[in-house]
């Protein structure tokens, strides 16, 4: 997540060197071709760079809005974690009689430090990372040696948070409406690791950036027969600047729409899943709280 | 699904060659128009076309957006049913008792695999194939010969389910609590069932289109008839161009309206039908896991 | 609901008649008297009819958006009653321990064909018809007279499933659990047909309406000024087939606005209720299963 | 709730009036500043009127589509309400084993009245009408003494409500699962009320409509002296069909935000309420049914 | 929130103070420019400022829009925490047999005030205010020293709403059906405050007020050099009116973006929580019922 910060500009300028240098190159192109063959070519009117500029504008707003709301969405996600990850360490500690009393791996600081783990270990494979990493700080030999065999390590972590809450009930540390209640809150978090994952695998319609780019290029195209005899050479900086900000939008646009990329604009699931630790922590009671982790120079991971 | 990778020529050229051929006659015949009638025709002002292309772009903005909204909650019901899908089985681990103790007809498995078969042929059934294909893979004779009865074979098999859970109830291997939370869970799979098959049966106003095509052919004749004195022969590839982008938007956007009808666009039923089955497997720790389905060359079915 | 099929012409002409000839003498009145009063009425720049065609345009967006929500959430209204048809009988089935013992008035087949009857009566509710048709295939003779004394009559369908769910548990046919999972149920069937009715009972703001006529008119009134001195006679036609393009998008808007007014862009209604009556019949493993509703020519009821 | 018919002129007048003056005034203004300081004033290209009437009408389609939906979630709100008040009253008849037996401030028609007299109470406090206006044709002697000390009346009436569920379940007339099922019913009562509630005291960002005006009247004097040298004392009845339009539709959207305010544009509530009560009494069997409530002459209440 | 009086011209004064001096030095430098260099600087067409004008207007409509959805949602929660809050107690009061038998710790009035505090406590938390502010009122000396050692004192009250409800069924106070009830309603406050936690944590993406910024900047370039030749000084005037206006938009675009910033803007939830005090304390029939917060000149808090 991008910080309400001055943006670096090497940040920026990465993101749109080559596409200035495209744009450049073509407009210097149609200047020289202007230049000599300025005869035969058409004089195109204005107006219709200005309906094509139009209907850019409408695509890219479509494209700005649906993008967002996918990012919005991954991050309402995460919001969703964190609740129901809160929701279960209070519920188990609603509902289990007498916690004292449960063998290590059924207390209730064996599911809380697997809920934690279960928050890095998604967040992890959200974004390609190793899923496993640093997860033997909150998991059991026995516990790490399960999940081993599994290709959805969060998958097989729930499993074992299903396998804990009926061996509770089998030993009567909870009832059956309180089972069937935990089990709904697995549910939700089953529920949420799987709109993850759907953000994360479903491919943005690769059409409509096709067609952006030839909307763009047709623009520019009739823009600069446009202004054939009006500007001359100006033309040149003043295609440069118009392309680039489309460009830059449809960037923009694209980055958002893939939320859990390794990238400055990735929803912060590290952050959120450390702070995530820190509550539950604190609601066990647990005395080694980690601080939040620190924001990087311009964003927060 | 189309992938993230470079679009074969030939797939975008498959889909636009009948429009570029028949807006290049209507060019070439205004052109001509135009030459024998040069002193007859009204030299039509640029704004008009200028409003219409305005009003061609919000009614595509329209039905690009609508279209997106149908593919989108398409792709959220296949995600809801991943998650159900796991839901279900970790349910079913958490809450028979003794799995070992039932008839294989009762077992774990047996409903694992039906699950699995139901994703299969719910997938199969929207796309208009055979739901029935492969379907022995995962169930038994009497399941096979049971369903064959039924039109609708998706329910049929959630009516078996509906049944094995009424007798995990009668054997007491599940007790009432359990039972109704899993009928929450068969409750939430017919919910994704109906909301699919209304978005396959629900044909998008067909005004709509007739409306964007009248519009088009309307903007294209303003346009040709403003451009008479100033660009000539010009407006033949100009006409081509913009007529060419308006096209292929209001195809892009109808294809993505209907994503279960076998084409390169649709969500990719089969392949997380294929994930389902490895997942489904591995909580139940089979061993013959199949590989993810193979991606074809720029889509994923 | 409109088929993916060419619409008859008549279909769309019986539609625009009235439009056309209205706008058609008002061109030509416009015409007239610009040829008599030529030196006294005013050079109307055309940038202001493009003003007002955006704000045109962008009103019949928002209606077109809004009336395609109407029209959509009519259809997952019924969807959701699809669903919720379907999953009533699954549970009766699940729960109802023994289904032979019950007498007739209780068994799970009453509550079938009701449930078939409820679909089918809403249905015609909706749509301002006979709510009693054709019911007497479903329901017995005491269930016929309890109806007639109600206003409401899926309403009172409701209630004697209400009345059958209290039997059975009084009975101990169901239990506790299942009686409130029935009710679960028996709550979304019942917002569902308030849903229904709010879409029907609610009128869209009348005054936008008017809004958007009052704005053709000005672009027709200024647009019709702008073209004083260029294009003649030329203007008629012209502004015929602009002003028809807005007319029909707001007519295809004000359609889809009201899904349940006996016409063929309704949402279908009568099909949906069929295909009800055809799972639920082979659920039951009913032997007289009907056939799937035939389509008019070009739509659905 | 403005009903589908000719809106009486007056109405429309009424709304209109002040600012079809205050256009006039400020047409005229311009009108003479124009004829006495024409040398001295720039001519506007007409390019700056066209980017500002695009902006007006982007912030009118936002305000347009933000009102209706405030306005459709009332509505929405009081669909719940509809479904909800059946729904309990279902319940109670479904539940309660033995109305009969009942003393009656506990019986199911005790429930029923409290229901209706909720819902009244709850559209007149929404409008800031009398909440205890008509009340006691269904409440007892003691309710009413005790709502008449709650700020918040109809929040009283639920507290009443919980009391007798309360009760219900003391006397076994109820069992455990169904005083829960009852209490959903209840929560999502009060969940509609506070819905209500919020949409009545949540003031829509007073900036917006600063910002409109300050576009339409910058728009007003950059047409107007654009126009300077073309079209003279026709200016002044075309800014004024201009802007009384785009008043207009301000206007209207500002009405539709605030569907509580006892105005002909509101959500219907006392028309609902009155439904509501027909329903109700028609489930309990009662013989004094009331007839629905008549329509204004343009609109409902 | 802003009231819907009108603002003080301070108020916007203050707002708007630095873009009219920044935009005004701007186009003074332009206008010298101009002078010095009039034969070198290109006529750039008006058509060019048009489509910026028109891009500038869709991307401020989706910051509207998605601003307007942010604070639309901050409200939404503030609703639902007002909405759970009453059925809290409503539902304490229902299920908890016989409330006087109760220590003051587990008194129905305990939970009852540790409620309000969470209000009080989360608003403050949620505007970087200090969250212990005024809870001695409301809260026991142990209760306040728990909380002392959490971070987050909203999670730490709702550790002690968990802990009461335990200890209330181990009591034997309440049953299971009722705990698991009162824990759906914790649930939905934890989701509530969450929800609000993460309107406050996310960052709306920067890179696009950069955006608006860029595209307004090179529309008042563009623009200034189009009107080199005809309007003369009366440029700076003109500039100034329209770049203050899209600088206006976008800023208050931005403050609605955080509705937790301690700013007239904000969500009112001090006056909501002051709200739900009095609700909550005539529930009880409590005595000392105080005053709804008075509003400031021009907003509530």
């Amino acid at each position: 997540m991008l910080l309400d910060t001055r943006l670096p500009v090497r940040y920026i300028f990465r993101d749109i060197l080559p596409d200035i240098i495209r744009v450049f190159f073509i407009s210097v192109i149609f200047q020289l071709l202007k230049q000599f063959l300025a005869q035969d070519i058409p004089l195109i009117p204005l107006q219709l760079p200005t309906v094509l500029g139009g209907s850019i504008s409408l695509l890219l707003a479509f494209k700005i809005s649906q993008s967002y709301d996918r990012w919005w969405e991954a991050r309402k996600v995460w919001g969703a974690i964190t609740n129901d990850s809160r929701t279960l360490v209070l519920q188990v500690r609603t509902f289990v009689a007498d916690g004292a009393a449960l063998p290590s791996e059924l207390s209730i600081q064996a599911i809380t430090y697997r809920q934690i783990a279960w928050c890095y270990s998604l967040g992890q494979a959200l974004r390609g990372l190793d899923p496993m990493h640093c997860l033997d700080e909150f998991l059991s030999e026995p516990e790490l040696a399960y999940i081993q065999g599994h290709a959805n390590k969060p998958l097989a972590l729930l499993d074992l948070h299903a396998n804990q809450i009926k061996q509770l009930y089998q030993r009567e540390a909870i009832n059956s409406f309180q089972q069937v209640q935990l089990d709904d809150t697995q549910v939700r978090l089953c529920d949420a690791m799987g709109r993850a994952e759907r953000i994360k695998s479903t491919v943005f319609p690769t059409s409509y950036r096709l067609m952006v780019y030839l909307f763009i290029y047709l623009f520019l195209i009739t823009l600069s027969l446009g202004l054939v005899e009006t500007i001359g050479p100006w033309e040149v900086p003043l295609l440069l600047g118009i392309a680039t900000t489309y460009f830059l939008l449809e960037r923009t646009a694209r980055y958002l729409q893939d939320p859990f990329n390794n990238r400055p604009t990735d929803t912060p699931v590290t952050t959120i899943a450390r702070n995530i630790e820190i509550n539950l922590k604190q609601l066990l009671g647990d005395s080694k709280v980690p601080a939040p982790l620190a924001a990087e120079e311009y964003y927060r991971m």
